[in-house]
């Protein structure tokens, strides 16, 4: 296991790797890894000969009233988890070494981040796609792995990789979740017992939409009720977004045909958390 | 001389060179090729083992009112051009092909591109720079050659594939100038005889404002007010700007210490013309 914190050093890494023709999957993080990154990077090294790690708290994605300074990290377990589940390199830069006095360059898409997370974190997807593409041109990678649980940043990076022509395969993962059903994340970890309690709700509610679809109901504006009363009827937890829309642009509609997305982020206590399912897909494991 | 129309067929022509290991010049252009572009392609021949052009009028770097439509073309013309200074392969891809339905990304560089062109034209160094990284993904060139005449084009490029961590080397090729000075250009084919003639006083004002730095003054509003004056005493002619600026980062500057970059836009009839020069270094030829 190399951990490398230079750009210079990372090219030199994979030049060496590119040489022999072998192929690299990429798992980009923010370290303070779980099981559902460590299942990222178990995907990787199904598909590729070599895979490799980024633990980068990229601060252009944070809003200023954020939890850029707060959020988790923890470099020596995470070099446990991740070396114990075969990744072979962390590429870990300072923010400095991404974004140099000087530096200028921001990626925007329009559209398909308009919606979402993108309303209440106006800068977000900016962020996202400007760093994504930066470890991309330093890594090289043949596959990325992205959860599914930030469904609205694997379709941002889909759509990105191809409209701007880049070579890597951008591979979605399932949401991976605890045994009661709540969905990994970094940000778990800020939960009181009690709130860590009242964050089953969001599954709950999607569970129960599935069901409810499952026997005929296909009225997203319905849907979207019945999910944002379950949810509101929990004390502490506020909706910052409940809604039922285009699983492919995430556009509105009224009515589901065959496939809908259905996305929510809520506040637990101070701790924002999102979830989704895909209405029309089989439940994935 | 081979022409390819598609990414997929441009992506497969590089893979073959790139499997063998050797090395891609690109010179991206707009077509109707003058003896600038085929300098910048001689260029490009020399650096690497293959020469590749593009030819693509590029929608998203013209605004509104500008001159997408009757911008000239001359595809028979440009390919015997292109051929006989040794470049093995036109990228002509239309429109459609490299912004499909759907098309959302977008790349920005702060700063530097509010200043000069970036002021009259809000969302041109956007679609450049959008353009730039996209052909770079398809042509993986090595070395990409820019004409001197956009400078801050060049200035823009050269820091967004810093920014993105982008593996091309970027160079910059000097100004290629008619006999009688004038900047070559696509455009100049709009100019009427009369207003060719009028046209020489961008270069001619340059060329004054080089004499008076060197005889010692150093004073950027005074330089500026020298140009500016020269210029609007041609009837027909119209100051877009007159800059007199650091040519590291485009910033003000009030006395020149070493080096700065002289800039100018300017309305001829209806043809907007410009030119640049850098004071403090050689004139290159």
């Amino acid at each position: 296991m190399v951990i490398i914190d230079t750009v210079a050093g990372m090219k030199e890494y994979v030049a060496a790797i590119k040489a022999r023709k072998e192929t690299i999957g990429f798992v980009p993080t923010m370290g303070y890894l779980h099981e559902g990154h460590l299942d990222l990077m178990r995907l990787a090294k199904k598909l590729a000969d070599h895979t490799i790690t980024s633990i980068f708290v990229n601060p252009t994605q944070f809003g200023v009233n954020e939890d850029l300074d707060k959020y988790p990290r923890d470099m020596e377990g995470d070099k446990k988890r991740s070396e114990s589940v075969g990744v072979e390199c962390i590429f870990a830069p300072t923010a400095k070494e991404m974004y140099p006095r000087g530096y200028a360059t921001y990626i925007n898409l329009e559209g398909i981040t308009n919606t979402l997370c993108g309303i209440s974190r106006p800068t977000h997807f900016r962020g996202v796609a400007t760093v994504v593409v930066k470890l991309f041109n330093i890594v090289e990678p043949d596959f990325a792995i992205f959860g599914e649980k930030d469904f609205q940043q694997l379709l941002v990076i889909k759509r990105m990789v191809k409209d701007l022509n880049m070579k890597v395969q951008v591979v979605g993962h399932p949401i991976v979740r605890e045994s009661d059903g709540l969905a990994m994340s970094s940000r778990n970890k800020y939960l009181s017992p009690e709130e860590r309690k009242k964050a089953l709700i969001l599954n709950k509610s999607l569970k129960h939409a599935r069901e409810l679809f499952k026997d005929g109901l296909k009225d997203t504006l319905k849907l979207k009720d019945v999910i944002s009363q379950m949810i509101a009827s929990v004390q502490g937890c506020v909706i910052d977004y409940v809604e039922v829309i285009d699983a492919e642009d995430l556009s509105p509609i009224k009515t589901i045909k065959d496939k809908a997305l259905i996305a929510l982020a809520v506040k637990v206590g101070t701790t924002r958390l999102i979830d989704n399912t895909v209405l029309g897909e089989q439940l994935r494991l």
